[in-house]
């Protein structure tokens, strides 16, 4: 790919590559397709309406959120079948009233008897009925019934008891998949996150309680997990960008890693052997990765090598100020090879977390298949 | 202060205390006045022209950013001395014309004779002479000229010798302050920070070049150091919210932290013997900031006491991921005090590093003095 389309660029910036975008999206597309089951996006990833309509095609158009801005943003541009994922409480529920007036569906989480009552205390603000996930923990170890708890009975008996509330369904995230050593590690996680949903789903229904839904996801699970049996539909979001962490897991390779930063170098600091660039913390995050059991690893990302589409083999981002990175050998001891990084070239960083590196910027600039810039897709930040 | 005013908003938020904002502000304001220096604020830490206006009087109105899309948004406002800090290079050239034309008068930095050439030769896109610092390296080991280096009076003739550029002053950033163990260390970074620049400019005056400013600055060296003589101006950034990190190097008080971020309970997690909050990676950054030697640390913030105004002891945000965040006990076999922070409740975190926590907020809400909230300050972001 010529690298002069985006010579014009400000740094840093976004660079999307739709090409490795559409077969990210085809890929888990199909696997709905095959499961039977829905693909409801998460779209905390991608923040932006162009990639949510590409990957709701042709599914049923619901998505998830993971802020309540997400949320507006989405209902904006049309989208009316809303889950917002992080567990709900009252102070969120009039903004949620707001959207419902505008004819959106809404849903929304919540892991906890108590959690149900004091949101059934509150719902008086709601003019129609808000649904509700009742999320499972099947290894996460962050929010959710434990699997097996009859208590989830007594929390759905609860909202559905309150006119303003009503069950949806069941809910897992698979997030330990994130944590796997090895393929059958995630597929084991994949398996757990499926079991917790569909077992929940028959204790509410055993019960008497109406259950719809049964939603799992993740990427790593919902790649590679094996069976969808009792699922109606699945909630990736990593999936349509990837990144250095979903390559550690074998999910993907680099040249399925839509989304990387453009930077420009900005120094050559020959004393600490080392280049800087003006891409650091607010343009890369801090996140620092998962660093693999094997094959290449920096703090702050890798750079992508224009000839291969892969990593630049030996080096990486290794520091970061807020404006600042640097780009040193993985071997600091090795000599840098400051020739092939002129003062003002330009280089592309592989996120190590896409959601998080790409947290603060407000648009993409996209990238055909034959290298041209086709245009700035907006997403949205903030809360 | 009660915590009623804050219980109408939306979370997560960023929360700024104007008390401890103007004590700030006035503390290093006067530094400035009797150092005889003008106080040239960094305004990448609060990125807010109403921070800007208090933190520039009675000074002469300069201020440094790390961003063009902050210098934009200062001159949209009325600043017309603005210092863009990140190394320039050429793809820059074309906006910081576009602010040239309209009056602001505009300064870059650079720190080798391959930059000043490389921006020469691209400095035929500029109407009015773009006004450059060159950079010491004074110990922070990041970018600059390192002391005594000769090549300092080269750059300053090829650029005084093109007519688009000249030569403005020296400039150091200490930010090796930032990584002292005791206050004299940070007493000597700071001397090295000035004798570094003052010598530079010195050099430059021996040689016949014009050289009007001498530019020092971070809030650690700025706050702790005492000499001025030769310095012309101050550059410090963080001082006007200060976090944990300044605490940590005696640079501050915990009731000195002017911002926090707002958030709320969203899950009681008794498994775990943990709390989720609705504030996150995005909303708090994944910055670890500086474990101190002595004194209550957690590696994403801790949570502010409504009582005595410092932190709560013994809790603290132990993780993150994109939109939550997990409080729990620095002991983890302690019981978690859950009955003190109820469903639905707000915390307050203490910013690790304040410039990266609130990075992708959009905007401050003001509490004055008696617990009320007067209004929203809004904050640039992005690039």
């Amino acid at each position: 790919m010529s690298q002069s389309a985006l010579d014009d660029l400000s740094t840093p910036s976004l660079v999307l590559e739709e090409a490795a975008l559409s077969r990210n999206l085809a890929a888990m597309s199909q696997r709905a397709l095959d499961g039977g089951v829905d693909l409801r996006p998460h779209c905390k990833t991608a923040k932006c309406i162009e990639v949510a309509r590409r990957a709701t095609s042709p599914h049923s158009g619901a998505i998830a959120v993971a802020t309540l801005k997400e949320a507006e943003y989405f209902a904006d541009h049309g989208f009316n079948d809303i889950l917002y994922t992080v567990n709900i409480e009252p102070s969120k529920l009039s903004r949620i009233a707001a959207l419902q007036r505008r004819g959106i569906r809404m849903s929304a989480v919540l892991d906890s008897v108590a959690g149900a009552q004091l949101v059934a205390g509150a719902a008086t603000v709601l003019d129609s009925p808000l649904e509700l996930f009742l999320e499972l923990d099947s290894g996460t170890h962050r929010t959710g019934f434990a699997p097996g708890d009859a208590a989830i009975v007594d929390a759905a008996r609860l909202l559905n008891d309150t006119p303003q509330l009503r069950v949806r369904g069941t809910l897992a995230f698979g997030g330990n998949g994130y944590i796997a050593d090895a393929p059958a590690d995630t597929k084991a996680a994949a398996e757990r996150e499926r079991a917790a949903a569909v077992h929940a789903a028959k204790q509410l229904r055993d019960a008497g309680v109406d259950c719809p839904a049964v939603s799992v996801g993740s990427t790593p699970t919902r790649t590679m997990g094996e069976s969808l049996e009792g699922v109606t539909e699945i909630r990736p979001g990593v999936y349509v960008f990837m990144d250095l962490m979903q390559v550690k897991l074998n999910v993907c390779d680099y040249t399925d890693i839509a989304v990387t930063v453009l930077a420009r170098v900005i120094a050559h600091n020959h004393r600490e052997n080392r280049v800087y660039i003006d891409a650091g913390a607010l343009a890369l995050s801090n996140d620092l990765g998962i660093r693999p059991t094997a094959g290449p690893y920096a703090p702050y990302g890798l750079l992508r090598d224009p000839e291969t589409g892969g990593p630049i083999p030996g080096l990486g981002v290794f520091g970061v100020n807020q404006e600042h990175g640097f780009v040193q050998c993985a071997d600091a001891e090795q000599p840098f090879p400051f020739d092939d990084f002129p003062l003002g070239s330009t280089v592309r960083v592989f996120p190590n977390h896409v959601c998080h590196t790409i947290g603060s910027h407000d648009r993409y600039h996209v990238l055909d298949g034959s290298g041209q810039l086709t245009g700035e897709w907006e997403r949205v930040t903030g809360w």
